[in-house]
């Protein structure tokens, strides 16, 4: 292969296919392939990274100058450069997928049945992984990472307007596979910008067993509704604190505080904040003026802009909005009750809180309210892979099959049944 | 609701949302129902049916005297009778589904961050369940029972030609969620032949969180195909039994002999044999000769034929169907590598076991066959979830993420994260 694409893929569905066969091959060597090799190709990926800094931002700076040709926004541009430090960054995410344990071979609940033979489960790849994704390069060396330390092999589609620096990427990650003695294609850049490319790849349901799509909800809903292989997504982040009057006021106040100012881009970031009527009164001036020092607009229900007073009428349209921007709903509610009803209509099932000493409504909570992470005096912002401890994050999943909430390692894998016998037969 | 179906449901589409959104509502308070509730319905349901054996037996017999008019085949007819035996069967299923554990709420890995807050995982409902079936009656009570009891919804589509029958059970399985205070519509079964209400049921993302075909592979894959919901399925079961050359050939011939034997018709009976060289010699011509007594025609490979003489000649074709029928393929092979490259080809990734007393050969064959079950020692008709002590099955699932292989209460539920926290933020 060779990094100069446009030239080479005159039939993109031929390609497609090759590509999809070379990854299944691939993912059958891996199933084989022991742990050490798969960490040392992590470590050959990322010296071969550290020794291809200049020619890494020479490929990028093509990329840079016809995204700049193009008119590519600053912010865009920005996500897209390859700086030194980013470099760095890059290879030293590889060193730390390196250090994580390996999920792949566990075996689990391994027990004697009353036929005599022993039942357990093991954890093993899924096979091969398709990764959508946008115009960060970074995302190529994380993706094929986290891909080849769970035993999988990739299929990798970053945005066009990355095109050369993520081959030149590809390049580094072929090299550290070949001196692990891993095959070259367990890692595979798709090396055209033709948006069929996509198409083909939706549609290869025996060479692909999931698609992650990582980008903006345009991307992945249009991935959702082409895609004949499940899909594991993100969609919206709608999240929720919920202040009891039964609260601790001062936990109340500090997690109300970072759940919607510690970022605002991010989707674990509290949307709309819902207050017991009990406690609303004392809870939200105070609030609103720190809301205020951060320029944060409020945008209130009936019973809020009466406490409140000087500020906007919250819309219909306002309690299914998700921000990712200096702004919150609130409303007032009478009761736990209401406060789960919002939610279950309004929410997306993505991060969800309260904040209450009340031990029978923090279990009635955490119980009832359905969304990938459901927690008690605690801010929404800790819904992270890292955070969480999974040591990795590929994305957090707002679907209920398979992986839910942040996925690690653990949600590229999946458990196949193991039977272990002395030649027991079915009477 | 009624059970004369055809005159309630002049518009399907409003109907089936109606439905749907009952189906969600059910589904929100059934995830704040308790164990003890949702198997006093189970009894109470099981309690209901025995009541009802003559109504039940009436509205059959509406079934089997419609169903003969169609000239509907004597299998067929059998299938979609309701003996008294049939009847007892199935409240006694119900009752043995309320004495499973109940596997909503279980909180595990529940562990302390850094941060000092403490993440775990709560097993949780999936929500609304959508299965599809055939013409057996039985499965409206059995499916009915194990989303109940693992706190789901469900919406069940029987076979027209069970309407009559399926109405009648769906009416004891009302009064039995009354008997308990649980919502009537936690458990519907669509009102109306027209095959509309399925295309409509395999669109209703917003309502139903997963769909289950259960029945021949027609309708399966029309499901897979039309579904905009995931599905957990069953597909093929191509299973293989390979008989190293290290095998034991004591076992080795019991278990190729169940494997095929047992029972014909089943997803995890053996389709092909795969025999090594080393040891197809002395253990071909005994298992050909018991094979003969039970009437199973074998085509073979030409070193099979070599060896066996007078058997067909195995065509292409062959490696790849999944007879359910006395008919066995059989195949010599080199090695290990060889027969792991056919079961790779071809198999269907359902069941797979090989037969040898090497303890690294049965490793690597545990390792790297990428199937739902992979056995060692025992036969491939052991796959089953009763056999695998989960207590109940809704099906065996070819499919890799979610649920592979068979699906208990597990199945039909997913794990969300729970994080207990004393006030901590993000910094």
């Amino acid at each position: 292969m060779n990094a100069t694409p446009e030239s080479l893929v005159p039939d993109v569905a031929a390609y497609m296919r090759q590509v999809g066969e070379q990854a299944r091959a691939a993912a059958r060597l891996l199933s084989r392939s022991d742990t050490a090799a798969r960490n040392q190709a992590l470590h050959a990926i990322a010296e071969a990274i550290e020794a291809a800094v200049d020619s890494l931002k020479a490929e990028n700076a093509r990329d840079l100058e016809a995204g700049r040709e193009r008119g590519l926004d600053a912010a865009l541009l920005d996500r897209l450069e390859l700086t030194d430090d980013r470099i760095a960054a890059m290879a030293e995410g590889l060193r730390q997928i390196a250090a994580l344990p390996d999920p792949v071979g566990a075996i689990s609940d391994l027990n004697y049945r009353p036929s005599g033979i022993q039942v357990g489960r093991m954890r093993v790849p899924l096979g091969v992984i398709g990764i959508i994704y946008e115009s960060r390069p970074n995302v190529t060396a994380d993706a094929a990472a986290l891909c080849l330390k769970s035993g999988n092999a990739a299929i990798l589609r970053g945005g066009s307007e990355a095109q050369h620096s993520n081959q030149a990427i590809a390049a580094c990650i072929r090299i550290g596979l070949g001196q692990a003695g891993l095959p070259g294609t367990a890692v595979q850049v798709i090396e055209t910008p033709d948006r069929a490319a996509v198409g083909e790849l939706l549609r290869m349901q025996d060479c692909v067993d999931v698609i992650i799509p990582r980008g903006g909800k345009g991307l992945i809903e249009r991935v959702s509704n082409e895609s004949r292989i499940p899909v594991i997504k993100h969609l919206d982040g709608v999240c929720h604190v919920y202040i009891d009057d039964r609260a601790d006021p001062d936990k109340a106040y500090a997690i109300a505080l970072n759940a919607k100012t510690q970022r605002y881009g991010t989707c674990n970031t509290m949307e709309t904040l819902l207050v017991h009527t009990g406690i609303a009164d004392s809870i939200l001036p105070r609030l609103a003026e720190a809301y205020r020092d951060k320029g944060v607009e409020l945008r209130g229900c009936e019973r809020t802009r009466a406490i409140l007073g000087d500020i906007t009428a919250a819309t219909d349209a306002d309690w299914d909005t998700e921000y990712l921007a200096p702004i919150l709903a609130v409303r007032v509610v009478d009761d736990l009750d209401t406060a789960m009803d919002h939610i279950a209509a309004h929410g997306s099932q993505h991060t969800d809180a309260i904040v209450t000493e009340d031990y029978g409504r923090a279990r009635r909570f955490l119980r009832e309210v359905d969304s990938s992470s459901v927690m008690v005096n605690a801010s929404t912002r800790f819904a992270d892979g890292f955070e969480y401890g999974l040591g990795a994050e590929i994305g957090i999943s707002t679907d209920k099959l398979h992986a839910r909430g942040p996925v690690g390692l653990e949600g590229l894998t999946t458990l196949k049944f193991v039977v272990l016998g002395d030649g027991q037969v079915r009477g």
